[in-house]
């Protein structure tokens, strides 16, 4: 498995897309919405991974309840493997619960998440990447 | 820059070593002391990078604050750079605050801390491996 990216809830999208681009010297941001999750993406680029900038598209977003409680800050790391049926059975068998099933996310992505409980607090992503 | 590791407060290391390299199913766990940070740390490779376990090392380390603040979690991310001076220089330039000046980190890094102000309230560590 590698690191895929590493998510941060922010209050204002395009503010916080500002903040990072020239603070990490990054020409170019990327956006989309993943309806799915309840959140609009802002998308920067590093050299292995990325940092996505996400801010609720509305009250009912769990990004919103998590802004609401802590703020901006850390949301939740994404893990990429190239057989994310596999991993989830395999990790299901080492006794790993996980929040929902295996469904689309955003860029032709497969993905499911890995419940706090069972990674000592931390919220985490699998995902597959289409053309692995 | 790239994305370096990704760094967890953990109340017990073993434990959430023994959790997390069942979960992510990786066979070796690397063990470290950063004293001057009042961390001990374990390291889980991926692919691309690394995750980071950290427990505190006394009552005075941060992490036992934001341990008995906000419980096991995610603590910060650390982005790595081939020219930390420049880097430090460029983006205090744009405005970006720091914690402290840059110093000797794990494994004969130098590192520093982005203020999580300059970051939509992530803490951001910067750090320049001794190969690079």
């Amino acid at each position: 498995m590698s690191i895929d990216h590493i998510a941060i809830a922010v209050d204002d999208l395009e503010e916080a897309a500002k903040t990072y681009s020239e603070a990490l010297g990054v020409d170019s941001v990327e956006y989309e919405t993943v309806e799915s999750e309840g959140v609009r993406v802002a998308i920067i680029r590093m050299e292995n991974g990325r940092i996505e900038l996400m801010q609720p598209t509305g009250d009912n977003s769990p990004i919103k309840k998590f802004l609401e409680r802590r703020g901006p800050g850390l949301h939740h790391m994404a893990l990429a493997t190239p057989d994310i049926d596999g991993e989830v059975e395999r990790m299901r068998g080492s006794g790993v619960r996980f929040l929902g099933e295996v469904r689309p996310g955003s860029e032709g992505t497969r993905v499911t998440f890995v419940h706090p409980k069972s990674l000592c607090g931390v919220l985490a992503e699998l995902c597959m990447h289409p053309e692995d």
